[in-house]
């Protein structure tokens, strides 16, 4: 498939790999110092997160955005949350990143704990696939400026903070009204976040190559409101309505309270997570062992 | 938006204008013969439809195909399906189409009637956005070899012919497989066609604008078989397995049996359909209108 | 259809009418006072809550329940969460309700105000029919005992608090396991209730005399997780999980923070609301208005 | 769970099984000469119906409607399609069932193989309990006569037989109008239809106790057509446009094609199916293992 997909760009040797590791989990702390005696076997110098210190007994570690500023190659030990974490973490850091998953399978944390040490054997020797998943930029504008922006690898989620309450949300695209959304809230999401959050509340499954958004609402009150597939070179407006406030989510992991007047403004990203793609578990072959679906 | 809408391409000046009516239609019958008198007075040359020619009571007509290969503008006067029939008549042929509905408003034959003339004249004087429509080219492959092709505007769709056996549907995306389906049948739309039967199925609704196709299955057998969204770069392959017989059909227009061993091979079409934008009805708008959404 | 309506029972003369009016509404502000003469030229006494005393300039009313305890024949001028509040003001009163919409049309409140003495002339004449809505009774149960318990005409409602946090719900059904659903929340809503909130969150619609519950989880991870139909006879249990704090609302307008070891028990009341049936807006009807299904 | 469930009134000692077998199984194959030597040295004599006379190549059997008509006990061998074809050869006859599935799990047939003898043993000393599943009686009306009728267990469906085109269906429950549904079709399911057909399309789950239909359409136009759950006490009217031909579909197995004018009506059976239920795998057990949902 053409589109995000590439080989052969990242050629720079590994000289220094990043680990960014899941908290509280017994198969990290088995993981990583295992991991750090075969990355010296190989000459490759390491820098930990404070996570990954504390799981080799290596003092305090640097946080992930100084672990990402100074590796040639991160690798991720946990679930798809660590990812979207270092996601954010290694914003215009333009590093591959090897993403193993500690438990069951994940969307993005593709590559299962047994085969760590073959694809990163590939990986030093700068033989894999990248995946480039393409990121959203978001802004809160208020009184007329710009007071915060976010990238997220998944989504933009907009909900109502009171219990019982829906709220609206005015969406135009470009310059064109949507609707006024009355719903418990509203997901725009990548194509990388169309298997999260989107889906659950009924979006579709997007390749990671469609240059698009979806605008998936959670809970419509308006039966006909269905997802909504815009290309990724538009920009999103939404406003929330006068009623009940609401609650702004980047990723499921940051978020801020709107006030009365806010503006959600969300474009395709200038950046990047560069995924290394294991050869024999690609977006269809997880989706189909993910979702139980019929193989031959 | 950037994408499919252009304007000022089509600057070529509409000597002659080419008819297209729906069948059985009062409407119809009332406003062609009024139409020839507007386009005389404006000194444009016709070109009338077997339809339209009988509204007029000028003889037969001529085909669909060849109003189109000598029109510099197309008309057609009716529903979303004589719109579907025009346009797999004039493909190859570049040129503007002015879609007026005879009844409900269409998804595609946004004016209606009452704007006929307003939009003519701004069509004659080259004053108007395009909104292009890009087509999906869909092939039949039988025994090594393609047999039949087609241009399809909404949609490619495999549906079973027996009544209450489901079929199995095994597509791939490029080379790499997606699902074996058991379901009712399978729907490859484009964006325009999102809006159509994909969106009874439970498909999301796509922007004309995104460069994709929607896969999305009729009544799955497997609940997890949510819509897949795939780049229009993709090549996307359909077999059907080896049990009740199954049906292909265009647009839902025209069709052909599957025999054991088909293939159907969908991608992007080379062509589009120019479909001439009222400036106030736009591809939201129609949306917000036919499926009661809420505005301001 | 057999079931719930029922004529013929409620013979008692109407000499006390009881008023439930909406706030902050002009419509009710108007209609109050004319209401009032109206029902005094019929030789009916009137009892006001505090929003209709407000409207009618006459003190300061008396509470819903106080209202309820005295009335042969309540009069809501609201909408559905008018109603919603004088279905519990009014437990264990078995008295006729007359629901006036101000405003657009409700699925519980289907008489419009143009139809209000009309239908009132009707219930005093005793001559109408009654829609019986059978309610439901949520018991909060913490450490062994039951602390607290309401009835709820549309639904009790389980939900995250935190942003962006699934949680667990362990749903027994009887003494049998359903399924711990992960989701943003779950709704168990009566027939009267399937019109609101789980039709949002994708439940079906229960007509009223259905003996059934819905059990439809909010935007569930697990994509074959449908909403569930049990009878009315079942007692279903609802424990969640040890993660992130879980939060209980009765038809969406009174509330409890659940404790670790909470448990909520659902089952069918023994108190009904006595809906006043408008003969020409029965259930069907209603929902084809407001959903714009097709009649003939 | 109060309702159908039943133990205790099958008392009647069994003095003969009979055996109905799913059609080409090699698994049935090798399951009836060892399953007829078992009931040969328990004293219980055998009857079966073709399939399993030749598997175990005793001659030709004797019809199933025969076989139910002398049987104590029916046992089928087989998965869902055996158990409704069984259903509909045992009407009237109220004689227990024990369904044992060769392959997968069904909802109907949620015996293993590896529990026939031990399910067996205990249907033998009458230690067990029933499932009542309540049948569907439809009947068709043509020229002010019913002129055929049926008993489903699982639903009767009506669909469009041609291809790409969409049917109207004006649906009356009583005598009140449903919706006249422009659908591929429409589901009326009872509660133990609705894991099958009627999920696919959409519709939701219902426990076999509750007394009720669920009316699902197939890929409905309108967006606001959800599944309707009535009570079974209703009576179903469905009479189909006069546009493109409409079939009839009893169970999935056996149909008619209809007339214009015809109507179908629906209402509750006076038969049951009477399920003999293994213990430890009761209906939300086997919903949980087929739909992969979450247990502790």
């Amino acid at each position: 498939m053409p589109g995000p997909n590439v080989s052969g760009e990242f050629t720079k040797p590994v000289r220094t790999a990043g680990l960014m590791s899941k908290p509280r989990s017994e198969e990290a702390a088995r993981v990583v110092p295992e991991l750090l005696a075969w990355l010296k076997n190989r000459g490759v110098k390491e820098l930990l997160d404070p996570e990954s210190a504390a799981y080799a007994g290596r003092g305090d570690g640097i946080s992930r955005e100084a672990v990402a500023a100074a590796s040639d190659l991160l690798i991720v030990l946990g679930g798809d949350g660590t990812l979207l974490s270092t996601a954010r973490a290694s914003i215009g850091r333009d590093i591959p990143l090897l993403a193993v998953n500690l438990g069951g399978l994940g969307f993005l944390t593709s590559i299962k704990v047994d085969q760590l040490y073959v694809q990163l054997e590939r990986a030093l020797q700068g033989s894999y696939n990248i995946g480039r998943r393409r990121m959203l930029h978001a802004e809160l504008w208020r009184a007329g400026q710009s007071i915060a922006a976010w990238e997220a690898l998944n989504d933009t989620v907009l909900t109502k903070t009171e219990i019982a309450r829906m709220i609206d949300l005015d969406v135009h695209v470009d310059d064109h009204l949507v609707c006024v959304y009355r719903a418990d809230g509203l997901i725009i999401s990548t194509p990388t976040g169309s298997t999260a959050y989107s889906l659950s509340a009924g979006g579709p499954i997007m390749f990671p190559a469609v240059a698009a958004f979806a605008i998936t609402p959670i809970c419509p009150h308006m039966l006909t409101n269905r997802p909504v597939i815009v290309p990724d070179e538009s920009v999103i407006h939404v406003v929330p309505g006068d009623g009940p406030s609401t609650y702004l989510t980047i990723d499921g992991q940051v978020g801020e309270m709107l006030q009365h007047g806010d503006r959600v403004v969300c474009r395709r990203s200038q950046h990047f997570l560069n995924l290394i793609l294991p050869p024999d578990m690609l977006f269809f072959d997880v989706l189909r062992e993910k979702l139980k679906w019929g193989g031959r």
